[in-house]
């Protein structure tokens, strides 16, 4: 919190990174790590879609915490025994306090976990994805989209900024904003940002080129909760999704693209935000709705040209142990 | 509260009548009584719509409270040095302990007050604009609508019953439920209950016979706060009304019906709701939205027949010290 009650993120991570020459000790290896989530978070569900995307599920596994988590840590209360089946912990903060035993911050989702130490590798959530489409290519499936490519990469670093600070990160600053000042300054960013959005999608199919590259997984993660959550629960309530026809098609089209839709679970975000955030929501209830059967109704963003997966392929079907409850 | 965490609504109001006869002592007299409101209560909304409806403002008075009260009473901080300018007090409670010192109930508004004692009459709003139909009939305007005609009583009262209890409560009991069990009883019995309204209104033009009733009424001014309180504050969330054609066809078009639309302040409903539960929302901020341009767009419910003030006419404009904001 600033004096002006603004929330600010904390955004200092373990920045380990985890590359195909092993710089900083961490090099890629197929089996080694484990990419842990939580269905929930917008931050982990980069992870999830990019690493659906690449096909990088043999040789990447992933823990997947549960929704509701307390003031000190994620925990594995999914997993039979609530424990983490392949790190045999219940709570993430041991991997973080096997990295360090005074990890003075946040214990994060996304985190790469080594898994012969069990020490968290990085939490970098922005570095993470990045480093799944750059640093382990030798392991992508075939038909892996480039989700990075290198001539957009200016395009899509500047367009990502945008949507982080205005988007991203803009729905938490009104939800924890704790003056009336602070909340309208970040809504009216936020809607502003979406207006600019729904300008430069109205005509293009995806945010940079014509393919699905990174700058869509960040702006998807965040849009696909907004009714379920930040509409209400944040008070990020101009109008709907549904209510912003652009942005709506948009977010429809990425959903029912294969690797999107397929890593959401409505039950698990709501429940998260809505049973965590006790100074939000002090009574800890659920809300039922909002209805989810739009999400499979058609977009029509085929007529805008654009090839989702560029010269490559869709993933297959999730394996069957990460496969989310249908709407 | 229930053992079950159901929100119950005491409905224990002071049952003293104003009738043309003046049996329970209070004879209908004009500029004797002054109609004490809100304009962020739904209650009272009623009140305020019959009361413009039937041209009875020269002859009934109207005080407004602030849309903030505190856990006491209701409070006159618009007025000029916080006093309602006709009855010289600055909390709504002082009428209601004229009555009775010892008044052990929630100082609410729709109410009555007796200018001259200084008491009030009743807080009972269901039966008061009830009366302001058929017990003032000598003031009402030319032109006035029947509101309440003695052939269409049964339909009327049956149908105000069902939406009291399924609509106007309801969304209430879904904002103070205690547990999950209790809000998911309320939001599913809101929902059946607006789905067979929608099925209901799809056909005809308004709730019960071809002209605008008591129950019109009772249903509007819910209905109107839906998205700006009720859907994101009380969790009433499977869609928003704008998501329900038909419904939101027939709010907007008793919206832009003279006597409903001018009564309402989007701004003090928001503020009321938002600041005075702070067991809902701790951070008393208000919402920026949602954007109301919609309000005014075309309905289209023309089509389907319907006179709205039967015989009569629709009411003027209103009086310049009461107009309220334009959206």
């Amino acid at each position: 919190m600033t004096d002006q009650g603004e929330y600010k993120r904390d955004l200092n991570y373990i920045p380990d990174r985890i590359t195909a020459d092993g710089r900083d000790g961490w090099p890629v290896e197929p089996g080694r790590y484990r990419l842990v989530v939580a269905r929930a978070c917008p931050w982990a569900n980069r992870a999830v879609i990019v690493r659906r995307l690449l096909g990088l599920e043999p040789v990447l596994s992933m823990g997947i915490a549960g929704p509701v988590h307390d003031e000190r840590s994620w925990s594995f209360d999914l997993d039979p025994g609530g424990r983490d089946p392949v790190l045999g912990i219940e709570r993430l903060q041991e991997a973080f306090f096997k990295r360090d035993p005074e990890y003075p911050r946040g214990i994060t989702v996304p985190a790469f976990v080594d898994v012969p130490s069990g020490q968290v590798v990085t939490n970098d959530f922005a570095q993470m994805t990045l480093d799944m489409s750059t640093e382990w290519t030798a392991h992508h499936r075939t038909g892996a989209p480039e989700l990075y490519p290198e001539q957009l990469r200016d395009e899509i670093d500047d367009v990502a900024q945008k949507v982080f600070t205005d988007v991203n990160n803009a729905v938490y600053q009104c939800g924890f904003a704790r003056s009336q000042e602070a909340y309208e300054h970040s809504y009216t960013k936020l809607f502003a940002r979406l207006d600019w959005l729904s300008e430069r999608l109205a005509g293009q199919r995806y945010l940079v080129g014509d393919t699905i590259t990174e700058a869509d997984v960040r702006l998807f993660t965040t849009l696909v909760r907004f009714d379920a959550v930040y509409h209400g629960h944040f008070k990020c309530n101009r109008q709907k999704l549904t209510e912003l026809p652009v942005l709506w098609a948009y977010t429809r089209d990425l959903f029912q693209t294969p690797g999107f839709g397929d890593t959401i679970d409505f039950p698990q975000i709501k429940e998260h935000y809505y049973v965590v955030h006790k100074n939000v929501n002090p009574s800890g209830i659920v809300p039922l709705g909002p209805d989810t059967s739009g999400w499979l109704t058609p977009h029509g963003r085929e007529d805008l040209g654009g090839r989702p997966f560029g010269d490559g392929t869709p993933p297959g079907p999730p394996v069957e142990s990460e496969r989310v409850p249908a709407l």
